[in-house]
């Protein structure tokens, strides 16, 4: 987790043609420069495919998207916990609400992943199922409304009580579980607000992949955290 | 199609851990080394983590594991077949017995293959299944009988009549469709017999990847294709 | 497969509140006084919930929906072929549009269903589908394009040529299946269309389910059959 | 809630031969003639193609095996909190570890299923996970390791650390919620040691259903509820 310290920018390049290959390795590229200018963390989740290709080239720390819960061995188009770490990703998202995950299995993971050292950073749609994810204990929670996903108006302005609850939901059930606001941030003045709002970053995906000036648009996001 | 010219190997990395990250990029390398050196077709199945890696660092024939339904966009933790490409990749294996997809995903994604140049190799379980499977145009059929794979015990020695059962039901349906023979392959006879039985090839996994000398291994099995 | 004599309407009560507990019954009823009065085949397929209810109260041969490809034994939440038998189905849906399912189950379930003399309607979206269908040789197959089901536009009367293309490649794989033409049939101008490009009669639901009078429903739907 | 008063007995058919359609209802008027006999309360849960079929039948509560997380509607195959409840069941098992279900999903049918006044008695294989479940606060709450599931060896005797852990965990995060203890329990003993490590009754399937003599394996395992 160290390689995680808050407040922290996580970008989910999702499976945009913005984000693919080539042009994947050069956004990781660009938010690799700006950590290393500003000090401020920045993760990337790059697409499944790219995993190592771009692991392998950058500095910042590099999640996955997605694991699936099997051991290394016969299993065909699953990834693994230790295929990620073997690829040089520090951890994984999971339970995205475009690819929820059964609860059992986020226990599984999350228990797996901690004895690898990989850290979880598993998504929530609502404060309740926040709170029963904290009791799980992953090393963060991003609070995302899915029905604010990729629409530009933020939760942290547009819901503020759904964060607040999030927070005061989680923090009865996990003291420790580092939380972060998900879902239409694309202004500094969003990002402002989730962490005045008691999270310690933010999870974004096409505010920035889709963005024409990438360079910009990151650097938009993490002014507040500069301060 | 031009890459795959048959007769052919394909090595499917599966989730192994003898083929991840690093280790799985020089399995690429020692079968590209042997198809160089032979002229023999290898094309290799590596780790969705490892796809571009892996593809980007060798010349031979890169395939998929598993492609998911999606467009590209916002689908957090799925592989496109646009991704794919982007990786580097000139197709797809599809429908693995360990990675089943429903008839009508199947059909959408070979029909999304051949616009994009990709190709598909669609496993299968039993005569009928490859016989359907073959009615709806894929480049590739390989027939694996589930209960063989990883045994050792070669579907063209031991069940040599679901190959020939295969063949035949297929072609009343599909008569350019390229059939591989998967499940079980581990000796360079188990080969002889799968091109004898009508079929183009060899899909194979455990029986190269945890080899001790993978070298070894994929010569033997290339013999036959040699004469 | 005697009960299920064509030409035949098949009536699928989906999840919908109009066909649900005892208004499902009572549904299952109208259709079987009509095909008493008539000698028309009408089969109903009840909201799984219902299914012994309605199959242990009425004389026309009655479908699941769905079923699971487990046998008998500790699989919570699931449905047997079995269990369908033991409830008084004649036989099951499968594949739907709303339902899909792998093609090693549907092939599976197939020959499960014949060992234990229960009738399978396999629901297919295209012409390919339906011939990758046909070579899992079920008692019958549905054509229904998912993107007409529930809009009132008839698949035979707005694209003849699915229906048309379907009869074709299926007809090249298996001579002996027989074929339905579903999605949007709501007259019986839909229905004679039907029978005219050379299916055996038709599935529906929203056009009965949810029509105001479900006798003048079914007899505008039957009428073509009654020539 | 009325219904279900705890002490209780909770029977799940799962998909047993034994407990299939006619069988099914026989067994659910056995439970039923031994509730009214002693007042201990004992739920039936039958398999879902026998749900209208014997809720109709019987006056003890009958719960469904699954839910899914759909409205009514054009959903086929699929089983609506609507349709349990038009069948006349008083709630839902959810989460068997045989049907297991996504952590959002979870929280959305306990959401719905209080708006219709049906009860959620969900499951869980780990103390963590039910006290993730305590958070989404469902009616009742089931303690499974699915190790000991059919074995015959009860969890409350050969694991009670689980048991207590639960209780534990789950209190600290909800006060109210119903706790369960399931898997094995096949002996009185093994309920007196549930009631003794703090649940309030227990879930069993194989140890009633596949009995010789339904009536006396019921007597046995609630004699302990009966002091």
């Amino acid at each position: 987790m160290a390689q995680l310290k808050p407040p922290l920018l996580v970008i989910n390049f999702k499976a945009y043609s913005q984000s693919s290959g080539k042009k994947g390795l050069e956004l990781a590229k660009v938010a690799e420069d700006i950590s290393k200018e500003t000090g401020v963390t920045i993760a990337v989740a790059p697409q499944l495919t790219d995993l190592a290709f771009i692991a392998q080239n950058v500095e910042i720390p590099v999640l996955s998207q997605h694991v699936d819960n099997v051991n290394p061995g016969a299993h065909t188009g699953h990834v693994t916990l230790e295929a990620i770490k073997d690829a040089g990703a520090v951890g994984t998202l999971l339970n995205h609400s475009e690819k929820r995950v059964r609860i059992d299995i986020i226990d599984d993971i999350v228990k797996k992943a901690r004895k690898l050292d990989l850290v979880t950073l598993v998504c929530a749609n609502t404060a309740e199922v926040s709170a029963a994810i904290a009791a799980l204990n992953p090393n963060m929670i991003a609070i995302e409304p899915p029905e604010l996903i990729g629409t530009g108006i933020s939760v942290s302005k547009a819901k503020p009580e759904i964060v607040t609850r999030t927070v005061e939901l989680v923090r009865k059930v996990n003291r420790e579980v580092i939380i972060l606001t998900g879902a239409g941030i694309t202004t500094g003045e969003d990002v402002e607000k989730a962490l005045e709002l008691g999270t310690s970053g933010v999870l974004v995906a096409s505010g920035i992949v889709k963005a024409k000036d990438w360079r910009k648009a990151i650097f938009e996001l993490i002014k507040p955290m500069m301060k």
